[in-house]
């Protein structure tokens, strides 16, 4: 996979990328646009223009490809995540081909370009998949160890089995959605008074989590299983991920059978499907993992990945603070671990499952990835560039999430994903 | 609801229909059929025979019904579905004048009939529905406690959220199967030895859970709420539904985010889909709440049904032993708890969602709805018809579960679902 030539990092493009950019033509991601002139259509993007590849395929430029019109003509990447993971990376490097600087092909065709090439800030993104099954993970060592401290025993942090298994659950699919739909404040069961009974109220402790979430094609028929050694061969890409959490609600609700309202309100995705093929350059070791998992769990390389990741707040009418820098690699867990767990015991994945690292903490208390770390339970406010101070997201609060991968001066990134709260129905 | 014509207890078909057949005239219950000759299309049932709804609606006996043919023409219910409840109970209403001995349109075009009508055992029941997000609750209290007291604290058996959530979490929908499909022992980590670390191994404690499911109609955007009055018109009809569990892999792997590997493996649906009008008739009073749950908990007159269930166990190449007799009305809580808990955050909900109820248990030993229960954490082996003992599922096992509703000599029944364990891949 190291010989995909549209990663090449010496490759330049014809239409103008602006600096930090991160769309140079090395990323090639994918996702869904629409707006009043275009239905909703399949889409790339490179600098601050996208690329619309149902016309692109229309006027021929994707020919000898195993595609049909069909496949890009619809409101989700699913119809083209299904042709497989040798046809999307085919795909790619047509495309990566087409804006090349040294090809004339589309670059000096001025009627077709107008068609092909449209401003990113007119059209909207759409919600880019339909999520077969959501599935969220629970990675980060140091995320899994904070909690732990909070509400279990500082002293045996990390539950017994959590150097043993992927721990994951289920999440809700439904209410996934894409980047820039604002979210209702969630009412819920909450039980602000130990000794009293719960009440029914607004959540009080409205949190965001910060994730990276794969998506994949189509698995194996029910009763086999993905090796670790298979697994990125099942993978399409990533986004940026964020799992809005009602700390309260959880509380309250989560034994003994996990999360359940205290998540399934909303989760967020960025809008563009940065393909693992375009980060195979930015490839990591996974941090050691001791005891020494069971055989399954084996693997061989490099199977983390190095994305610098921000999270930032903007309270209503103010400007945004910065108040977390955190990095995929932290993760004690690799995607192939994941996937390879999640299919052991015969379980079935289909084109368009989204799979969730689970939020992103590092070892310095400025990397944890949630308010709940980051102010600790609410001991330690956040201060806002604007003054105030956050425990928890208030209502008006936008969350903004960006993440990119750097390395040989090519930066790949995966946009942000953004969500502003608003007061409960 | 009561004055739905189709419910009429003194209906007679011109179809033969067995005695205690589940699928008398006042049933018409929905699901997908296939064979060599037929493409997977809409059908319903009477007696022993399936009625082709593709044909009927082609030969134009389902007119002045808000339906198209493709409503009827495809894989799964959900595009009749989206028609909404009042189309569905038309259309229910329509098939059963259809069927009637005093009508004589279909009765007497011979040609028509033979068209129309087709012996179930000509044709392959499929999966009735394209499942969105699958959620199974956990509302037997009975169930609730025997598992608490086998695993937590005899003395403090009931979690203190039980008797004021209705508990919930996210299942798998991508291997939800339909009756008769076989299902592979899940494999996955286990612990035999508390003091070992676990090992990897076929599932040791396969176990079933019986359940019933309720499927929804398309809800409310996300942010809105279904209250309890409101719910049954958001509630599509119901299925038996066999939750199938790993108990040894749960065991290791539940503990914070719930059951994962333990449960995705399997889920099996019966095939037809017993509607909610149908169902009226059976109405009865849900068990006391004490303490009093909070207001959007609360509901007007009697949202429990009296379903009567069974589950045999049959050996390979051995006849069937029934291992436990449940009712579905031992439920603490109603489906429209359920549905207003579950969408009480803002959780939007979509046609085609399936909802389990959770294991199904009564008070007495012989009806407790799994053999965790049954057989008291293997303390207790169950005999067979054949000699043999059981405290969890072996290979070569047929779990088949049965139900229906009876009343006024009016029999509603769902047929049943069936699975046989294979040894693990």
């Amino acid at each position: 996979m190291s010989n995909i030539p549209a990663n090449n990092p010496n490759l330049k493009s014809w239409v103008e990328v602006p600096a930090n950019s991160d769309f140079p033509i090395q990323n090639i991601p994918f996702g869904v646009v629409k707006n009043d002139q275009l239905t909703p259509r399949v889409a790339s993007r490179i600098g601050d223009m996208v690329i619309d590849l149902k016309t692109l395929f229309v006027l021929g430029y994707l020919e000898n490809l195993p595609f049909e019109l069909s496949d890009f003509d619809g409101c989700t990447l699913n119809a083209m995540m299904r042709r497989g993971k040798k046809a999307v990376r085919d795909l790619r490097n047509r495309i990566s081909k087409l804006l090349d600087a040294n090809q004339a092909d589309l670059q000096k065709n001025t009627h077709h370009l107008e068609q092909v090439l449209i401003p990113v800030n007119t059209v909207t993104m759409c919600m880019p998949v339909q999520i077969g099954d959501y599935t969220d993970f629970y990675s980060s060592r140091e995320h899994a160890t904070n909690v732990g401290m909070m509400f279990r025993d500082p002293a045996n942090a990390l539950l017994p089995n959590w150097l043993w298994i992927p721990v994951g659950y289920h999440g809700r699919a439904s209410s996934v959605v894409v980047s820039g739909e604002p979210i209702y404040r969630p009412k819920g069961q909450i039980k602000p008074n130990p000794e009293e009974p719960p009440i029914f109220a607004p959540c009080r402790n409205l949190d965001f989590e910060l994730e990276m979430a794969f998506i994949t094609f189509d698995g194996k028929p029910m009763g086999d299983s993905i090796s670790t050694a298979e697994a990125e061969e099942y993978i399409f890409g990533l986004c940026l991920f964020n799992d809005w959490s009602a700390r309260d609600i959880q509380t309250w609700e989560y034994v003994p059978l996990g999360p359940f309202l205290a998540k399934n309100f909303a989760s967020t995705v960025s809008p563009w499907i940065v393909t693992l093929d375009a980060l195979q350059p930015y490839k990591v070791d996974t941090p050691k993992q001791e005891p020494e998992v069971l055989s399954y769990l084996k693997f061989d390389g490099q199977l983390s990945y190095d994305v610098q990741l921000e999270v930032f707040i903007q309270p209503e009418n103010a400007d945004e603070t910065k108040i977390c820098t955190s990095n995929f690699k932290y993760m004690y867990w690799n995607m192939a671990q994941q996937l390879a767990h999640h299919t052991v015991n015969g379980c079935n994945i289909r084109c368009g499952d989204l799979m969730g690292s689970g939020t992103i903490s590092g070892s310095t208390p400025d990397s944890y990835g949630s308010m709940l770390e980051l102010a600790w339970k609410g001991t330690k406010p956040l201060k806002m560039n604007d003054g105030s101070e956050r425990k928890f997201i208030q209502d008006g609060d936008t969350v903004i999430m960006r993440g990119f991968s750097e390395r040989d001066g090519v930066r790949i990134g995966f946009g942000e994903v953004t969500g502003k709260i608003l007061p409960a129905k």
